[in-house]
């Protein structure tokens, strides 16, 4: 059967279980399977714009190797590494989880906010949403200033996260959030009730999308098959 | 089963015949039902601002009739006739196919072209674009100057929206074309392996979108189901 | 003589009394006259995306009745319902305050800021905008969560604007202000003398604009009376 | 009674007097008086940058001669010489006609094209669109390559202007067009009625709101008198 | 040897003297020489738009006079009076800092921040960047509220200038920031190391590229020496 | 002495030679060295967005042990590989040829165009200008559909280059080009002269603006040296 493959850049397990997690309302009995994987060559946490560069050769490398049994590929860091590069390399689709992210948060939000792990990726982000011609709806984005691998602290994580949210919300005018990082996955439901507002979780957002491509153009880049 | 009724709110039940069929692909067996309806009070084919407007009235009512059984609904026209007030009306999710064709666009292509039905509908869908904040990645749009009923003549839509295509990916410089209007359903495949890029049929794009919220969500507004 | 007719699509006929009050200085002896209206079937208060929609029938129909002695029609709600539907009914010049209200304040400061009734406002008024494609010059809006009945209540929504007012000249950096609702009327003078920065009334200015066309040429949507 | 200066920065009396025409539905027995005026001091035409520079010093001169007189000043060409000068230096409300005609064309078409006289006119002019923010709106401008004076060559000038006009509705998709140059003012009914589409003339456009903003605010720079 | 002559404007010879000084880094042996001269017709200080346009005839007239002698001009005032008038005037090349100054801080941060000396100089510099098309780029722009003459105060001055650049930076976003008046100038190195974050000279700036400019071209506009 | 390492990311002598020549006239007795060196990882031309990936690894090496020495480092390859990688590593001042090409250009001409070697790398680019936030001033790019091994063949590749220029100017509206390939270099001057419009070569540029960072602050980022 098709395999819509999610590759968590990061070497953090955790991380790719929790995005597994998270995928399995996703799944169904005839779809494309869904299958998860964590990039072992890439860095605990991709917190730089050179952890984002460092980590295109690894996962060209895994991506071509998983090529004929892939139907689409989903890259699951929200800075989207080596997103063009594997669009040029196969003949499969291949989605972002930062542009998948925020095109769904544009068809829910007026403006939406973003959460960032880190205060650096926000220019990062800025240069993104700018090339995605989108900067207009946003709203902002704040960083909750800890590391990808200290997500995994609940209760610092969450507080930091629902404060961010309030402020984009009520001093921002944000009617939507996307989560900046796919560490951030599991905190989706209770951030949300939080809020009040929609929470975008951006792998769940991309492989909504994979799935629709794949079934509708099989293992083939455009929707009908077409090369 | 939760179901996503897709409301064609022209009068033409060949448009929703085509419709209906080109959803097939992305049903499965478990997943939530996909209803295509066609409403009756609309006109046979919307293509004024009058037309929009006139359709919104009786489309809030048929859709509050449904919502009980509802999981989520999809505007199937491309000027997204009602989205907003039906959005304010529903506890349900809602997609409108001109927001979901060119969000996914976005995510096939830096610059979509977009084929509308008649010279008047480019002015209307610029104001649409131009609310999305998404201008900057339109190539262009351009119009076959057939209405929508007349699309049913297959020798003449085809040939308009071949050349109308070609025009906007070698001289607007499109990636992608998102074709402008449901009734152009049935062509995808033919004008994609014609134009030899991608060609978006936004009601696909937008049942894709629905499937991912409903599976996440269920019958609620928000992913996780808060109000 | 030739006749504005300015229509309230709110059913509040004190609104439209107090429009009516405030264009007395626009009349002129051997202009077009000046007829405001309201419609009945209209909600007390268009106060959400429904509203505005709801009120598009009537008011296509009610014009249609005029179109014959009018020399022109201007919608008198911040929302400009149905203002691309009449402008492909009818065949005189039609303006909505929303738009007349935003580019006369383009001719006065580099920087509007807008004061909405209900938040629920902002998202709809920002779509607009981006129609517009004027957001860059957009401060910022504000709403004073008053629904357009109670803005009656004169302490309260005298005090709400101003704070509303002081807030987007003080941190927003607006050089002007727009009242975004036509049932802040008459509030304009004494909101402009405690901001101390031009506060515009957008009734007003639509009328202004539509006296020009009429002058200009006569009972046509062209300047000099082409079809 | 209260009198609205419409200034030819350029000393060309012809193009006075074809504005002062074009002006005449505009008057009224009771309204503010609007009288046009030569600046001596200015080129026969203003077409370049230090064209515009230039007439500044001299229209600042006149101007407060005139203050004491003055309803409002409007400045009638099309790079709206010492517009904001004008603004800093009077207590009355100032008027460009680049600004104002840009300004009206929105409000009758999506997508507006501009005739500019000479080919170094156009840098100009794009610097002013996004001065003023509109730039998304704009459709395209093209020269006609007449300097000033010579635009009282009438069969040049309506034969390229014509020609202007074709391309840009045609390969523009222009809605609308502004005429770009104060000196076109004679060439505004015969150009719309052989394009078919409003062709907006800047300085009736800037003297029908400054007659708004005079009626409402007597000889005050805020609509209600505040200073 | 060629001459870059570096104009300021304003009348205060101490701001000349100033940028002078900070030039010094920037001159070499076999380099351009770089000259700076005083307006001796200007203002004080060049703080409103009438003071902008009032300098531009002198300006004008002072650098025909040293056409012959130079290599390139540069315009010290962050409102680039007179820059277009004088590109034309000159076949030399022409630099105004305000746009160099941004330029430079484009190539430095993806926010970058201004500080303004008078609170009437921000929608004047908002035009300014709209002009230019690079508004999305900007965090912010905020006043010291100090006149060109008081900027020799240096403990209110500094203290002023470096609440502002910390609420840019904290509250805007600002990466970098510019100083948005050539009298300044001094206080760039004390600025930068109380902000630690980039802080760029404007005058530096234009001066930089016109070095290139010559050396790369000679005493013509383009590149190459072509006319 | 302090030296500005200026990267050729391909491997191709011949264009790191051309560069090396072009910026002869950079170089001055007194300031800093300019070396121009080849990046022997990478491959002959870099001509998508793998091999934009694909040199940053070893261009980050590379510069790592040029640190000591370097006073800047100039990324000489329109895609400015690695440049926010490389800024993040480096104490220096980083500068990306594409980036300070576009600037340059804007100081120049109101509209610029660019010449990209293939139709590939326009929707690159496409993203990149986004990124800067720029896209408002773009005429429009062209490819001359050449790789860039074959840049070599000189006839071939000026009279495309001239085509497209002329393309660019005349029916783009472009003010001045800018050459969108490091290998192009050594056609400046003479598609400059045959398009009388200013051709920007943005390995100039680029060195240009690192000459005075580095004149200004030493070897540190900042231009005072503050780290």
């Amino acid at each position: 059967m098709p395999t819509i493959y999610v590759i968590n850049p990061n070497s953090t397990e955790a991380v790719t279980a929790a995005i597994d997690e998270a995928l399995d309302p996703l799944r169904s009995n005839d779809g494309p399977e869904i299958e998860c994987l964590t990039l072992a060559e890439g860095p605990p946490g991709i917190e730089s714009q050179r952890d984002v560069d460092s980590v295109i050769a690894p996962l060209l490398k895994r991506t071509a190797a998983l090529e004929n049994h892939a139907a689409a590929f989903v890259i699951a860091c929200f800075s989207d590494p080596g997103l063009h590069s594997l669009r040029e390399q196969s003949a499969r689709a291949v989605f972002g989880i930062a542009e998948c992210g925020i095109l769904t948060a544009l068809s829910i939000a007026q403006r939406f906010g973003v959460i960032a792990i880190l205060p650096a990726s926000i220019p990062r982000h800025l240069r993104y949403f700018g090339a995605m011609g989108i900067t207009a709806r946003l709203a902002g984005e704040l960083a909750i200033d800890i590391g990808v691998v200290d997500l995994a602290n609940e209760d610092l994580t969450l507080s930091r996260m629902t404060d961010c949210g309030r402020t984009l919300r009520d001093a921002h005018g944000a009617d939507a959030i996307v989560m900046g990082c796919a560490g951030m996955t599991k905190y989706r439901p209770i951030l949300e009730a939080a809020l009040k507002i929609p929470v975008v979780e951006p792998t769940q957002a991309a492989v909504t999308m994979a799935i629709g491509r794949v079934r509708l153009g099989g293992a083939a880049k455009t929707f009908g098959g077409v090369p």
